[in-house]
């Protein structure tokens, strides 16, 4: 009974005019320019919010002003730390080139409306500096003017730094395959030497009119001042959440259910005997895996329900969260893909075109998946080990988020029935390890339909 | 198609077993604890803040060390402000009595499991005063012990504390009808000179092991430490989006739609002739308001985006989210009230007795219409003038939410159709005006039934 079918066209003309609400909520294009001295988890953070600030639905793109040096001149015309001496004029000439381009390319980003946030990742650590960006975004040749937020990283903490020196060292493409390890560190303490040099942190009276977070040793302490409009209030609300501590996450969907063999869509059927088999021996995986203070979230749909009672005894405690439910397919809820594509030829071509924004009539599209997960995923960063235990659409949109996919590949990504996918986060990345299960399952997978429009399986 | 019938008992007995996801996600009893001198805004976060945890579905309750005072001594024996000096014994000792007697209460409420988070609207200007609640808190008799967490509010920019004072001298209990508001005003600016001789801010470096956040000069900057645990990390979001500033929010269904006309739940159908003169009449009324900066955020529903359309030119921009979309009522889409309490009898009956919790088979109850609109109310509270144009489970959430209304009550709040309702925050409170517009509509609204199951008309 769901959905009022003898208006579809009304619908859809209806939908037609509906713009991005998440495109909305953002008008002023924002500027986010990290502030702090090397080694201090600029581009850790910078990286971050750029796959954040995307997966959410707004458009971002980072701006490293070291990948401009590093192009502007070769490492061995660079040298050494010399080269970051304040005294050294052709060094200072080639680093303010750099950042002058920097800002210029994310002003034309900004500018063409390509994006609407832009982060600018470089020490900016003078005060003269960051006057100059500021300037340079409330020119009135950008219509409208930028908005600037500051996030500065403050460290003080020796156990912080030298972890982030040693994964520099061994990292960064100015030392990487250039010397020795050793070598790359020494080097690399008396650049940040060079840049304590002219240091000028942002202050809580010279600066009182500049918006900022300070983020004072990787997150113990905040200091926010000025928090002006949508984009700046969810990126502080994000740095407030993430954390650095070891720890992963397993995302499973439920065992095989009775819908999954008969191919059909949504519902909320039980397990099927396969199924019930795959629930007990993941209980058996996560006794031996032995994981400290696991938190297990599951659906409140039955099939991923019974998956998750299995675990009640191993587990810290086991949560069910409504938001983890599959997508609502809506009218087709119910309906095997071959039932959809007969009676609904054209829907059924319209979610080919662009499987990521179609909805379902009366339901939903994957767009609106992300948002409803959205607090799910500020929740999975501020925990340690989580097993979610949900459905193949829900789950494609939590390891998008995990491992940047575009909006495009997100609905295509390959979460097949009785796998646990294991998630270890990584400063820079994410590792990704699949253990499947020697249990006999239903393949819901659906390849991105050529030009022919072939299909395989049902799925969402 | 929605749904899966022939499985309703197994889909019940599973929902029973599912246990609330907002209190699963809250385990650990918290105490939130204010700090600040008179006139700083603490009973306002203290409230604020305890009507927010409440409707998200945190169980609170605050405890005001002010009200045992005044209980405990009657205003003749208090006396005026040589009463809060430090060196008044007497006054110290009641004072003291008085903050022990809260603690204790407070204790108990949480210990019982009454509530899960208390809150504690004191001074607590003392270091050895907050060092008595976190021993308390921490004793081992509490199991488990409680967290605590400290709200500081400072404030140095004397129009705020002129404002607030003035708020005290009018309002204050401790002055009302007593003595006149000139002098109710000295003598509360002596209070605070007492109080200012013994004032120990929180420090950043003495009190390092507190969780805690300065709210500095009334949200401009925040200074947050060591947070910990889900509500602690609500908290703080929460204040840094509230603000003070005089604005109003407007909400409205749509107009009058087809289905309304023929009492049909939910769908999806266009306004009726009625309700389109409607949506003109509100263009009229916004047109002659003249708001500034109106914002207009409409479902994505076509009888509300019709509604909205018409604010096109008056608005600063529409915007059309679907977490505005009415109660998804499930396998009771499209039906009447009538149909539904005949196919489904047993449902019917269930949804009269528990109207907050019952979920619509295969669509939502009233607490996952609050889940989903947690975002709305935190961006609302962000905002300044907006209009919200949605359904009426939808505006009955918000509402409540601004009215401070309870969930029994909340399924039953009146939002009729072809009505303005307006909301003005103020300081402790929130004042409600309704400008019902001289156009024909049914009416949607069915009383909570009386023990013989009557009713009235359909309605969500």
């Amino acid at each position: 009974m769901k959905g009022v079918p003898q208006r579809k066209m009304t619908y859809w003309n209806v939908k037609g005019t509906v713009t991005d609400s998440a495109n909305e909520q953002v008008r002023v294009p924002n500027v986010i320019a990290l502030v702090g001295l090397p080694a201090r988890g600029k581009t850790y953070i910078s990286h971050k919010l750029c796959r954040y600030l995307n997966w959410i639905g707004i458009k971002t793109k980072a701006f490293n002003v070291g990948e401009y040096r590093r192009k502007a001149c070769n490492l061995e015309e660079q040298g050494e730390f010399e080269f970051f001496s304040p005294h050294n004029n052709k060094g200072n000439k080639i680093r303010e080139d750099c950042a002058r381009l920097a800002i210029e390319d994310m002003g034309r980003y900004l500018d063409s409306k390509e994006g609407e946030v832009a982060i600018l990742d470089a020490t900016n650590t003078t005060r003269a500096r960051r006057k100059l960006l500021v300037d340079y975004c409330r020119e009135m040749q950008h219509n409208p003017p930028f908005r600037v937020f500051f996030i500065e990283s403050v460290c003080d903490d020796p156990d912080i730094i030298n972890s982030n020196i040693t994964e520099v060292k061994t990292c960064s493409p100015d030392y990487k395959g250039i010397m020795s390890e050793e070598a790359a560190k020494e080097d690399f303490m008396k650049r940040i030497e060079m840049y304590k040099m002219q240091y000028e942190p942002i202050d809580e009276e010279a600066d009182e009119e500049l918006s900022y977070i300070k983020v004072i040793n990787a997150g113990k302490s905040f200091y926010v001042h000025n928090v002006n409009g949508h984009v700046q209030s969810r990126v502080v609300y994000f740095l407030m959440n993430i954390h650095l501590l070891p720890r992963s996450i397993y995302l499973t969907r439920h065992g095989e259910s009775e819908y999954n063999r008969i191919g059909r869509l949504g519902g909320d059927a039980p397990l099927s005997e396969n199924g019930l088999k795959y629930a007990s021996r993941l209980q058996n995986y996560f006794e031996k895996e032995k994981i400290n203070e696991l938190r297990v979230w599951s659906s409140q749909k039955i099939r991923a329900a019974q998956t998750a009672s299995k675990m009640a005894h191993i587990a810290q405690h086991v949560e069910y969260w409504k938001v983890l439910d599959e997508i609502d397919a809506g009218i087709c809820e119910g309906l095997t893909y071959e039932d959809f594509e007969s009676r609904y030829p054209k829907q059924f071509g319209e979610r080919d075109k662009d499987k990521y924004h179609y909805r379902y009539p009366s339901g939903e599209s994957y767009e609106d998946l992300v948002a409803r997960l959205e607090p799910v995923i500020m929740e999975l960063e501020r925990q340690s080990n989580v097993l979610v235990i949900s459905h193949q659409a829900v789950l494609r949109c939590i390891l998008a988020y995990f491992t940047n996919q575009n909006r495009d590949d997100l609905p295509y990504l390959k979460v097949p029935l009785h796998t646990v996918i294991k998630l270890t986060p990584k400063a820079y990345s994410c590792e990704v390890e699949m253990f499947k299960f020697d249990i006999a399952a239903v393949n819901t997978y659906r390849e991105k339909p050529k030009t022919d429009g072939s299909a395989t399986h049902a799925e969402q």
